[in-house]
């Protein structure tokens, strides 16, 4: 399997660069029968759009969705669903001066020695952020499948920005006031404070990093399979797809390391007639299998690369150094954009073990 | 691809169970023309083996690998090379009272659940930490071949044990001190502390979390492919393959979440005429792919599930309440062994891409 | 892998259906630093567009081919190159009253069984002949790459209408003049009769099958894979992705079967330095190997299943006989337009084998 | 996917060398749950064993399979099903001389330019139709896993030696009388005429090729998947790789490609209320797709190449013309011992369709 695609039932490929003709995504395996149509695919782009509040890039991008291909008489067939977003609103020369002086943090330096310099570097090109879109219009799919099916549910909010943390354990119902405010954080306290921390990055030409968790309930037991295709495994991979993206932990995940197996091991009792576990250090996951209780994870995004401050860099060609300012609307903090694509990755992973289980038909009727 | 492998050109298929005949390794697409003996496997196995120290488990198992195909006259052929462990010395009935009563912590109930209890539960069976020297047979030859075609090496260390962490960046030639002692750190006055740690959970019937660090010295530029192909990506999805590992980051990971823009960029400068960052906050990969820096990462293992202290768990078929002393040899810590396993894990998919991306030949000549 | 896409390091995946919005093709893998302009692929898919002659179906439709991915500034950028062909001259409604009367020799039956009725149904949905042109969009570019690079060149041809048959071995040059005629036969004399074969076809209502040779000059020694990965496996695989394809034999291949191994077997001899084969019985094949002599093999294409003269069927629903007459404009005989199908798919196969092998490097510099 | 495997859901390798220490198979994806013994599988392994009759090599092979991992107290447990057969009585040093002398016919010189002379040639190494034992062992779970679950049947025999041809469809009950006969031909008195064939051949030093047909009954519809995923597809990628197979044809395979639509096309009928067709010349796939009538292949087998005239042949290193006997005990026609490598390619192709589909559940209850 190729680089830009992901999943062994429900194969999800991205294509597309960031300011080329448009991004898209090819989902060969959803099974025939879905209800499916633009709107529900929207829904959930919506939720990740650029220049929606005064904490994000200012880029107005409707980023609107067409299914091209495998959607007939508002149902899934069974063919592969092709969607694309026509790009628009592209500022390319924002970046024609960063060819031959890569941007600490970016992927230029490693990508233009990889294509020696064929690549598409305008606005990142295939390594942009926006390439997460491609990553929704496939979750938000895969969500409705879940949801439909075997009515699991994933709901991701930002848990950390810089150093203000939320305790998540504080918030019941947190996913009903994720949308809430800007920073979509579950504790509207918390989520002020975090507002404030991206609103003085961006004052002086900085970017700051955060964290996002994310929760799916109602998962059935034995999802999953052993080695190379944990749980884990398969969430992490699809994970660390993210830019920005450089930790990703599973329930008690780097602090539970700190602990003794007493403290960290999860007590099986049985409530309601179910077996279930006391506590949930394991997030949900044992050898890499679920285990009924909710999937718990976390992933650590760095501050974003692009910042307004001058930065010392290297012409590529000279190897002089020389100093940059990078141009163009960028978002100080990721951070807030993040939750509907950890969702849909998440979703996206679910969906093909659930398939591979046996969990969802290959029909829907 | 199937879960019981990984890789697209060094392509590992892990087989075997805890307590059955044996485990072993195949590998599909390792170039002809290696130099190939069962020592060059042996040598890196015998890191990894039980029984070694006060501080791992007392199970004497020799772990002797032997190779069943793929080597003829000294020297890879191409065809798929098949190892095998057979396995001695296991005590199954140790394991016998666990099939109804999962263990906590451990993958005993949702494999259950999984496989209608067909699974092979001695042992942990296809769960087992023991899977991991199928890692190692075929991390032995992935670092063998990435380090005889482009030089590139690995070596992995115990960073930190329950709360007692040593500072990397303290250690001059880590890689040297390593099996200098039990514990596999290279900071040897932390070494003694952690040690300590281990020997008091031991003591107490407990176990003990602890994390790994990675440093990759040597690769080229533009290792790795974009999206799903990301360094990061098929790094963390090996490496979350390893039984008890609940978090992976890379470069300043979780802590680099905490900062700006400014602050954990890394600037690009010239050293020795070769384009280098003056800091490696991105842990030697930006957009997926290899800068050239050192490949920095970190695992976190949480505390061995299998402690001798009494604990609450729930008959499968009755759904009682029951309590259970898990019995058998176990590791209190499984940090000092799972170096050379990080190690191996690591060396199989940066020849995987090694081999993807041309640096390493069909055949060695 | 996902049913739609094949390769692995020239990994294609085709979407779309025949009377949908469009039909399309996503190629990952293609390295970069090729020179790629539109006009290269439409060339290709014009000599399969239908409507060029009175032998084929009478549907008008321009098939142009419009590149939305991967390709900067005339040049491949090793990102996911995304082609489509926007449908038009759709006439849906011929195809209405088929729904639940399978047509005879049509996927229809056991689609609508597979998919319980969701699939797009219209004019043979994703089973339509149509989607080979997304074959010819992959295979244009394959084509080119292996041209430009190893200098492989594949030719396909007309070799038999009904029970006129060429001689393939009396015409040197074939190359040359395939295209010279409707039927793309190098030997005029007989296209004459075949064209007449497919004319009276065609008056009666009818329609007619064919076979296809093809051959490929110039490959290297080596090409190919033992036991799955022979070429053999990959192109007969690829081949029997063409809809009325059911025979695929390689060399001498069921004729060969008659044979003695003293008169099957290729004596080896050396030619101006260098080691081939007198004869070719192997069509250039051992051991699923390239062996340097040209590749040939011979494609049976059943006749077309639409035609034109009243059949009996069965209503799905009611299961009571009904007769059929299906409506539309079909090719009276497929086989005069299949000769840029086959060139595409056993290029898409061989550029695929040729990156695996090293033949062809990831960047074209 | 590498090129020893095979599947997606029931995913083969295979491994091992003619000579080496042994052959077998990895199966990752049986479902657990299924009884299996090694009896099941020596079963399958006896009828294609070496040494029967005078027809076949008289070297003496045991084949004895050994279960290595996979099954736990009689029953399949979900992980990885390992088999290997021990090699014994090799006389490696019939082979010594073939090195640089290659023998027309045989894999020896693409592979050894290939591998560079690394390739283990002993006995023809990999590409030994020893292997095709590798098959067999994976057919025969493949098999037992089909009968049980859907109760479908795959019988396969010879249907043409040299010039020598039954008419399949004169012999009611084909699947009984089998192997009834030493060339496992159905027609007692063709089978006759057969063996005639072969031991003259086997007088003269040469040897004889032919085909075997293969019939599948109580396929449900719909197996298969559209494009690259078509029945066909799967299946002639599977049967291409056995060594000596040129030829891969279904239904009315290449004579089809003679009639016209009119003579070609299966109406449909109904019989005791299925839907079912009145001829079965698509060999029961339409689309890729199994349309439940039976599914008809054949398979052309070229004559061994292993024959004891005299040949030409060219020292690969001098480039000089040598003249080659072939020594050894090789069989005069391959076919008759084919049967069951046959059935067992396509057993695990239709197993592993059969599990996509869902028609087989994940574990065996």
């Amino acid at each position: 399997m190729s680089s830009n695609s992901i999943g062994q039932r429900y194969a999800f490929t991205s294509f597309g660069e960031s300011h080329g003709k448009c991004i898209g995504s090819v989902i060969d395996g959803c099974p025939a029968g879905l209800e499916l149509e633009e709107k529900d695919i929207q829904k959930m782009l919506d939720l990740r759009r650029p220049g929606q509040s005064i904490i994000t890039t200012q880029r107005k991008e409707e980023d609107k969705v067409e299914i091209i291909s495998g959607v007939f008489r508002g149902y899934t067939t069974g063919a592969p669903i092709t969607m694309v977003i026509w790009n628009q609103d592209q500022r390319s020369h924002d970046y024609e001066n960063l060819t031959l002086r890569p941007r600490p943090g970016h992927s230029d330096y490693p990508a233009h020695v990889k294509y020696d310099g064929f690549n598409d570097y305008r606005g990142g090109g295939r390594f942009s952020g926006r390439l997460t879109a491609t990553f929704v219009m496939a979750g938000a799919i895969a969500k409705k499948l879940l949801s439909q099916t075997i009515r699991v549910d994933t709901y991701s909010y930002t848990c950390q920005v810089g150093k203000i943390k939320m305790n998540s354990h504080d918030i019941p119902k947190a996913e009903n006031s994720i949308y809430s405010n800007e920073v979509r954080c579950p504790d509207t306290k918390m989520a002020e404070k975090m507002r404030a921390v991206i609103l003085a990055a961006k004052r002086s030409g900085d970017s700051v990093g955060g964290v996002i968790e994310s929760i799916t309930t109602n998962l059935p037991v034995g999802l999953g399979e052993p080695i190379f295709g944990s749980l884990e495994s398969d969430l992490s991979k699809a994970l660390f797809s993210i830019p920005a993206v450089k930790g990703v932990e599973f329930g008690s995940g780097f602090y539970g390391s700190t602990l003794y197996g007493s403290q960290n091991n999860d007590e099986f009792i049985t409530k309601n007639g179910k077996i279930v576990t006391r506590t949930n250090n394991a997030g949900g996951i044992l050898g890499g299998l679920s285990t009924g209780m909710p999937l718990v994870l976390r992933v650590a995004f760095k501050p974003a690369s692009s910042i307004a401050k001058k930065q010392r860099t290297v012409d590529i060609k000279t190897k002089r150094p020389v100093s940059l300012i990078v141009q163009g609307r960028h978002d100080p903090c990721v951070v807030p954009r993040a939750p509907p694509v950890v969702d849909s990755l998440v979703s996206i992973v679910l969906v093909d073990h659930a398939l591979r289980a046996g969990f969802i038909p290959p029909v829907i009727r």
